[in-house]
């Protein structure tokens, strides 16, 4: 049976940028794998979630994966959590936690602490408890930390202690309205933010780091409530035996979520320095154990958000050096693309297109004209545009995997 | 008014062969009149029901006429009885039959008996009785047999006796629950079956055939029960007065759900050797009594089907000498596709697009740069990628008659 590899390369596609002659970071970067993947196969544009919707990395991987994320999308702290691993229950609520620092009159002016490493802070297995209702900590990459809230009438549908931006305060009113699970919710959580602000600032790591002039972390920003949901496993819906190589939690997360083996390969870290190439010959390894290879790359989309299309250039040269192995595959297809695309001169998620190619065996893939991989040369390619929701069935098909509908 | 000629080649589409140079049965074919077509028309691909998804005929054709199959589709049997055409009551099962052969242990052993002549089988308006129920059977072309089933408590709801395999044995438990009715269709089709093979096995033709060393038929399959619906017809729906030109029974029958007039054509007859020239001449003199008028023409798929890629191109060579004096056609819109892909390779239906394209008066159609009729010329084409659903509000659209929305 045909393969699939499905590489994920965060943040993929951008706009025009000043600096680089009005081309985006993928137009510039020199990239002769993925030019050769396009030359022999066949590329689009791919919406993920539709025209204009600027999707967060979790709807967009839900929507790459062929679930409705109306449906099945359970908040992104689930995720986060499943990916770290955490045990989580139900009618737990799941948080991402972003260590952060605030000044003393409590606004926020470092969201990520200066994405300090969150195990120098939190140790592993960390419990807190407030009342009657027990919080579970575990750190995660660089400032990321997974909380999972466990008690009796709790709900996640609440706003974000976040605020997403920095110079405020953090969000203390997150009752979404009167019922009573919603304000105990509200209640256990600020008693939980004071505990936190004061557990951290009083962290001898903390008070070193802040006495020799380094970003330190006083507060434990919480957002993404979630609460465990059912989704047919990719197994049960596709028939493919599939596993995950990622190196950030929320994308382990994302496929254990949908039943995805996670494999964890060493040097593969979400960070910069992360081992793409570790994270692609693994892929091939597997390919004799498993049907379906998700594998994710973060960095593109960080160094977007932080506006350094120059460092996003560069990690894209580096992704497509970790390709090299896949153009020698036989009986395997390779989709190539983005969850979305990242301004890095807005330094946000945006709803562009992303560059998608798929390449495979010659007797699978109508190639078309497209020689290069990159925003604009994939305007013209023969997938057109597309949305993510229906890509699982397009890849199904041309494995010829997908089933007869009518007669 | 502008007339319409809708012509649909069944499966016409394919992927990339390497006999041909990896080029598709319809891309080495030499086809000037659909390249002409073509060139003065508008092209793209269509995704008959969406991106990937992997039709059969019937569900392909409903959306190829704006009916959304998840509401209208009657399952496949009764297009094929009305296409033949038999009655069709209110509370009737209605079957698609295949004579089969099977061997002593009941294994299937050819799913269409060397597509034998029905007729030399089955009487005209062969009747048969189950306890108080009344099976009606009419030969039709090759192989195939409409199959209606009358009596109270029966449901469609049951699954195929044709295991759509061979090296098996037919399907006996049918019943897909507990209900009365399900459990009492299944019993009496069960003896059906059994009379069946028993009627068959005796008939002097096939015993003269077993011992001439010729494929004969002892067993008769059942597959695609359905129940008569309700829909719009095409004059409701669209205001335009239909008709059909098929050798094929499934294709009438369609037509005759749809209300349009079935029209007959000497030659017609859903074989190799049908008479395209006639069918499509037939659809030019009936311009004057018809607004839209469909053709269609069934081997491209029944030689992919059988890998018969070689047989699949001189068939569309056929069908584009067939095509000729449409280009000389005034004040009529010509469209012409396929309902879905067949893969010679994989010998099945594919969920790959169909080329497409619409032609038509010069001031009707906004003509784009593709000069070519294929694949992947169509990947270029001026109408992008559609779906089937929205083809008629197009064509209705072009010929100036779509209805207003709003003010």
């Amino acid at each position: 049976m045909t393969k699939i590899i499905f590489v994920i390369a965060d943040g993929l596609g951008d706009r025009p940028i000043k600096e680089f002659s009005f081309k985006t970071p993928l137009e510039v970067a020199n990239t002769p794998n993925l030019d050769n993947l396009a030359k022999e196969g066949i590329t689009g544009l791919m919406h993920t979630v539709d025209r204009g919707i600027r999707p967060g990395s979790d709807i967009a991987h839900l929507s790459l994966f062929g679930y409705d994320y109306q449906k099945y999308y359970p908040g992104r702290g689930v995720f986060e959590v499943l990916g770290i691993p955490m045990e989580l229950k139900k009618g737990d609520i799941a948080f991402r936690g972003n260590l952060a620092t605030i000044d003393d009159r409590g606004v926020i002016i470092d969201r990520r602490a200066g994405r300090i490493e969150s195990s120098l802070l939190i140790p592993k297995r960390m419990k807190v408890n407030i009342e009657d209702v027990t919080f579970f900590l575990e750190p995660s990459v660089l400032h990321r930390v997974g909380v999972v809230m466990r008690g009796k009438n709790l709900t996640s549908d609440i706003y974000d202690i976040d605020p997403h931006e920095e110079g405020v305060t953090p969000n203390r009113k997150i009752a979404k309205n009167k019922s009573i699970s919603s304000r105990r919710t509200e209640i256990i959580l600020n008693k939980f933010m004071d505990y936190m602000h004061d557990y951290l600032s009083k962290n001898p790591e903390n008070i070193k780091r802040k006495k020799q002039g380094l970003s330190y972390a006083n507060f434990l920003n919480l957002r993404g409530p979630g609460e465990y949901k059912e989704a047919p496993s990719f197994l049960e819906k596709y028939g493919l035996k599939a596993c995950c190589i990622s190196g950030a939690d929320l994308y382990k997360g994302i496929a254990k979520y949908l039943g995805m083996d996670v494999i964890n390969v060493e040097g593969a870290n979400g960070r910069i320095d992360t081992n793409l190439n570790a994270k692609i010959n693994e892929a091939i390894r597997r390919l004799d154990s498993y049907d379906f290879i998700f594998v994710h790359m973060k960095f593109a989309d960080s160094l977007a958000e932080i506006g350094d299309f120059e460092g996003k250039k560069k990690f894209i040269e580096r992704i497509d050096v970790s390709l090299s192995p896949l153009l020698k595959l036989e009986d395997t297809v390779v989709f190539f693309s983005g969850d979305h695309s990242t301004s890095s001169k807005l330094k946000m998620h945006t709803g562009d297109p992303v560059p998608a190619l798929i390449w495979g065996p010659k007797e699978m893939i109508l190639r078309d004209k497209v020689e290069n991989f990159g925003e604009r040369a994939c305007q013209e390619g023969g997938l057109g545009h597309f949305r993510g929701i229906t890509l699982m069935n397009e890849l199904f098909n041309i494995i010829g995997k997908q089933h007869l509908i009518g007669d």
